[in-house]
């Protein structure tokens, strides 16, 4: 899916919802356990119950490899069920040295349609670039995450250097405000900003992190963010919508237990409806 | 696998190689093409060729997932061919918010038999202790990796602070050298190493980065390492074993396809077992 394709469903649609499948199956209504495959029969009705609302899913590989063989098959007939339309993410997290990300990218955009896969940017430049040779696919580069852990490593300043302050007073929105030390991923993502384009590049920006959100943007005014954290997590849609959004829209903003568990009855699917209905109206409103 | 029965089989074995099973469906022998399952096949002679030779067996998830369901399912198979005394170690640089990791650990520790699985440290703690959870399995983080991507982001030297350099300060083998500038991937190891204990934890370093080893074994002198790039990617066993070996070994050095693919005709599983002959008559006298 290009970006045009994308601008154009979220106008559409007014909703730049992207709806998690993180389907547990020690979470999904009981009922349906009795189906032959239990987890597809619950995506599908999500799928079916959401898809007018929703421009994007995101499918988390973890929940599908933990039920192994079975598992990997839910999510290829998953993935497939949701049509052209939706942009398809898989939330996978993978990277490797060039010729396994070869692998990795052949996976997830031949063996499998989606459009996007998320990549984790430790191992640099040659675990990237493989995702980026596919016209209308797409990585998603962790830059901040919305977890605990991303205290960890990701905000570690860095050591200031004539080079950082070179890429800084380039961008030029910024030269006012001078030099700084950058923290790493910052760096992770004007780096990678430079391996790719705002047309197959979106970067991974944690919902919780609002007080990074406008200086994110101002670092990276035209790409997508995709925004996981919402709900459970406890991230706040309007502000990062406030902070974050450009004239293409520009946030994918992922919602999936809110949504997807909204109840563990047998109207879980209409749930779903309603819960994705409130996000889609609310964001119909930011739209404007 | 405990690392006492590690180190027992590495004695009995005079190894510590790893064999990489990395298999590219379009790089083995062309015979096999006619089999239910060629993958798991060419697999099956490999193993059946070096068990002796080797101490573990690493397979690369991402050769499997290009092959969709029927490449997951011959990872399942390949997995629990290897049987109980060699390492079996999921190569599949895997991290995720900490739900989402319970299900990776859960994917390769329960569903499937594996003993260890690698892991991205770029999403920080919750990221990595649920693989630290399981008595006998082991996470392998990535620290230092053997691709020319490892320049971009593991080698950025850190800003000096009181709390880098206060951890410095203990660790007494090198108190004498004094106070420096971490750099991200040292940082990253002597973090993550606090999470766990060198009988659940080791450490991804590239066999192409000789000149980090004595350094590196001087920040974790007990930890084991896995040492990919041996081969195909250049680095040398000679160097890497003096430099790094522990008395408990310490490191497990993996060769992928210096070994799987040493002949591509009738005779591969002949001629991988002479490829890991000679490392591991290599290996025997280092252990010396």
């Amino acid at each position: 899916m290009t970006r045009q394709q994308l601008v154009e469903q979220i106008k559409k649609k007014q909703s730049y919802l992207c709806v998690g499948l993180d389907t547990d199956i020690t979470k999904i209504p009981k009922h349906l356990l009795s189906e032959p495959d239990p987890v597809f029969a619950f995506n599908k009705a999500i799928i079916d119950a959401t898809k007018d609302l929703c421009v994007a899913y995101k499918i988390n590989t973890a929940f599908y490899e933990a039920q192994g063989l079975k598992g990997w098959e839910a999510m290829d007939k998953t993935v497939r069920y949701i049509g052209d339309e939706p942009f398809k993410i898989a939330d996978a997290k993978r990277g490797d040295i060039g010729n396994t990300s070869d692998q990795y990218a052949k996976a997830f955009f031949e063996t499998l349609p989606f459009d996007a896969l998320t990549v984790t940017p430790y191992m640099g430049e040659d675990s990237i670039k493989p995702f980026l040779k596919y016209p209308g696919k797409w990585a998603i580069v962790l830059g901040l995450t919305s977890n605990k852990g991303s205290n960890d490593f990701q905000k570690l300043a860095l050591r200031e250097n004539e080079r950082l302050n070179e890429m800084w007073n380039m961008t030029e929105a910024l030269a006012s405000t001078g030099p700084f030390n950058l923290r790493l991923y910052e760096k992770v993502l004007m780096d990678v900003a430079g391996w790719g384009s705002p047309e197959n590049l979106m970067f991974v920006i944690g919902a919780t992190q609002p007080d990074e959100f406008t200086r994110i943007r101002e670092l990276l005014p035209h790409h997508y963010f995709l925004v996981p954290g919402v709900g459970a997590q406890g991230g706040i849609l309007k502000e990062i919508s406030q902070k974050t959004m450009n004239k293409d829209c520009g946030i994918l903003v992922n919602s999936s237990r809110a949504i997807i568990y909204a109840s563990a009855k047998e109207d879980f699917a209409e749930k779903a409806r309603e819960a994705a209905t409130t996000v889609q109206k609310e964001m119909a409103a930011y739209l404007k």
